[in-house]
């Protein structure tokens, strides 16, 4: 069945049979999105509908206000089922959206097992690999025989995240070697573990960031990464499908914070949270602003001389500032996606130095072209002025745009924290004080 | 091992037993960046170390120009053995970089089952889902038994893309159900294949864009995904390793085009692509931007009178533009993960025009009151005419920069095609032309 087919369906509330046949029949993600859009009393009817392993896949999928409120007015015995079965990431993404003292009651309903699961989990920092981990994995003494292995895997609880692959441990639970369950079933049964198993193994730390997660999980074709703590012991695996949220995740930032977003906002995020994440940007890029504009101030006199000024100021602002978006873009992305690295600055300077020569004479000589048209013929010289501020603004923004988050990654800052607005008032303040400097120094010698 | 240590790997070229050993135990695609960074005639004598396995899987992880140097390089049958066991939806890549007489004499010497799948996928156009599929998956019938199939899965080429996943088709191959591997692994043996499989498969058409491919597969946390033709005949799969990319693409994408980036640049470009990608734009936005300055040219007059409108016009564009460009990048964003549809605009533009309504107020109390202490007294009313300019502003560019965007998708076009600098100027000439016609107005009056 298609998405489409999913979200047209329509079910009828009249008929509770017929509604959970078909919530437990259902996709968890469909049933998740059907429930949070019911008005908030007939929520908790259609969840009681779901069987218990249904209810705990479609749990999962609730946004966390819808969570929190069912946790409210479900049963604590329904309740503590729901959390006890969730996989201990997705568990562990709950306790950090609900109040500390529900967190704390549900913690205590556990079982010991699940409990110290979670609370090792909470215990990394978000954003690591520790943190979005999954503690339900298959391991494997490297001396069992293929065999031994496959019922074991066969043995294996339905909830582990994946059986496609198993990862051999020693006797000290360090991380040797991992098995895809495709080997396993193309070996004979009686072949030892330790002699199919290779001798690599593409692991990463608790601590390790979760773009780098993502990264090396992207760069080996992995469907399961392990990880290990600094002893080199196992202690989980990131799946795929939590790379891909997070892979989303990181471009939705960079993109945010390029265009002076702060934060995570969503398209339907409310107003108040849309007003709260923007307005600081514009408050702040203003009284940047006051900096660029108290650049103008003194020269008031020289505008009134020749206002053709306030024509071209706009312009040569206005292509500075997309020289410089450009750059900043193309360069955050190309270090959002590995594709560069801070040991690449002086190649990719290089090349926006070429770049930005080329592009330069062709906007300087466009603007002036322009100007020349513009200005009355007493100032044509303003042309001259005004192509040779554009070549230099659009060199100095192509440059800026791109050593900067260079710059800020090699200090292991966020690269996306120079937004664009930031970098476009900046030169805008120093382009118009440029230009308008030349102006009356050339206004002295022509007049 | 991780990625860094793979990276730093020092090899001796010197010892080519070394290397050889080397080069076959390491992964794929580190082997691949290690054979690209060779000088060019390094890099086939270091192929050549490959045996026939790893040969193919080092190849699908080069960069095409690389690929097409070592079609010129090797022997003749070793390039056809590479191509010929390359898996098909990389085949296509490469076929569709490579010279079309290449690529003809290439299809010639493939088996003719290689021949003919290579020819169907290149026949889907690009970014649909008929041109990332890969023909390699397992397909079992209805009317086998469990036993049965692990039997057949066992007997699979090692080459199919995933065996996790298994397609069940009727008689006249459309595609009815799958089964995983972990069914079948946790099923007695002599059950039918028809009694464990469900009656629903998420599935896409071969002309499905690719985007809602990765927006399927995301939701449903899948790791492959049947594609069916439009007789519901099972035809491909796609695998989650092509859609992580599918999702990084499609966010590069939107993030250039929001930058005013045509296509796909990479930070290390080439200049001269650089340039051919981004002039254009910036040459467009200037002609665009005659328009704006058009809009201030016949004010001349006034702005040699009131020459601190040049400091307030500046801070009335910038902030105009940075509200637009907030709200494009948000609505784009979700349009791009499917956090809305079409369909949300009337909500979304409830939440824009609410929270446009609170920036506005703050932003023109902001500028009004930077107005009123750079204006000289006799000109202190240019602080309303400013503020109300803003505040008008500001709310248009919110608007416009969430129902543009929502339009073009509705109209089945792409939402990015609205960059930032389209409309920050086009909101510039509205605004610039407001405000100096509500200045002129207003000098009549008070002189």
């Amino acid at each position: 069945m298609l998405v489409q087919d999913v979200r047209n369906c329509v079910i009828d509330v009249a008929d509770l049979n017929q509604l959970k046949w078909d919530l437990n029949r259902l996709q968890a993600v469909d049933v998740g999105e059907y429930i949070t859009q019911l008005p908030s009393k007939q929520r908790a009817i259609a969840f009681r509908l779901l069987n218990k392993h249904q209810a705990t896949d479609v749990f999962e999928y609730l946004p966390p206000d819808v969570q929190e409120e069912l946790i409210n007015s479900l049963h604590d015995v329904q309740v503590v089922q729901i959390v006890e079965n969730m996989s201990p990431d997705d568990r562990a993404e709950l306790f950090d959206e609900l109040p500390a003292k529900v967190v704390k009651r549900l913690l205590q309903q556990l079982s010991p097992e699940q409990r110290q699961v979670t609370a090792t989990i909470l215990g990394y920092p978000e954003g690591t690999a520790g943190r979005v981990m999954t503690t339900e994995y298959v391991r494997l003494r490297e001396g069992l025989t293929v065999g031994e292995a496959l019922s074991k895997i066969r043995r294996q609880d339905e909830d582990k995240e994946t059986i496609y692959y198993a990862y051999v441990t020693d006797d000290n639970r360090k991380l040797v070697s991992v098995v895809s369950l495709r080997q396993l079933l193309f070996t004979f049964p009686d072949v030892l573990i330790r002699d199919i198993a290779g001798d690599r193994v593409v692991k990463v730390k608790t601590e390790t960031p979760q773009e780098e997660v993502a990264r090396v999980m992207k760069r080996y074709d992995l469907i399961a990464l392990p990880v290990v703590d600094r002893e080199d012991r196992l202690v989980g695996i990131i799946t795929i499908d939590d790379v891909v949220d997070i892979i989303e995740e990181e471009a939705t930032e960079d993109i945010q914070k390029l265009a002076g977003v702060s934060g995570d906002e969503a398209a339907l995020s409310p107003p108040q949270i849309t007003i709260r994440k923007r307005l600081p940007w514009l408050l702040g890029n203003i009284g940047l602003y006051i900096g660029a504009a108290s650049a103008i101030a003194p020269f008031q006199g020289v505008i009134s001389v020749v206002p053709v000024l306030a024509v071209i100021m706009p312009i040569l602002s206005n292509t500075g500032g997309n020289v410089a978006i450009q750059a900043l873009s193309v360069t955050v992305r190309g270090l959002g996606v590995g594709e560069v690295t801070p040991m690449d600055t002086m190649k990719i300077l290089r090349k926006e130095i070429l770049a930005g020569f080329g592009t330069a004479l062709a906007l300087a000589i466009t603007l002036g072209t322009l100007s020349l048209i513009w200005s009355p013929a007493p100032e044509r010289w303003v042309s001259i002025v005004a192509a040779t501020v554009m070549a230099v603004n659009v060199f100095v923004a192509a440059t800026l745009g791109t050593v900067l988050p260079m710059t800020l990654k090699r200090l292991n800052l966020d690269p996306a924290l120079i937004s664009g607005p930031l970098l476009t008032t900046t030169l805008d303040a120093i382009g118009f004080f440029t230009f308008l400097s030349m102006i009356s120094v050339a206004l002295r010698i022509f007049n």
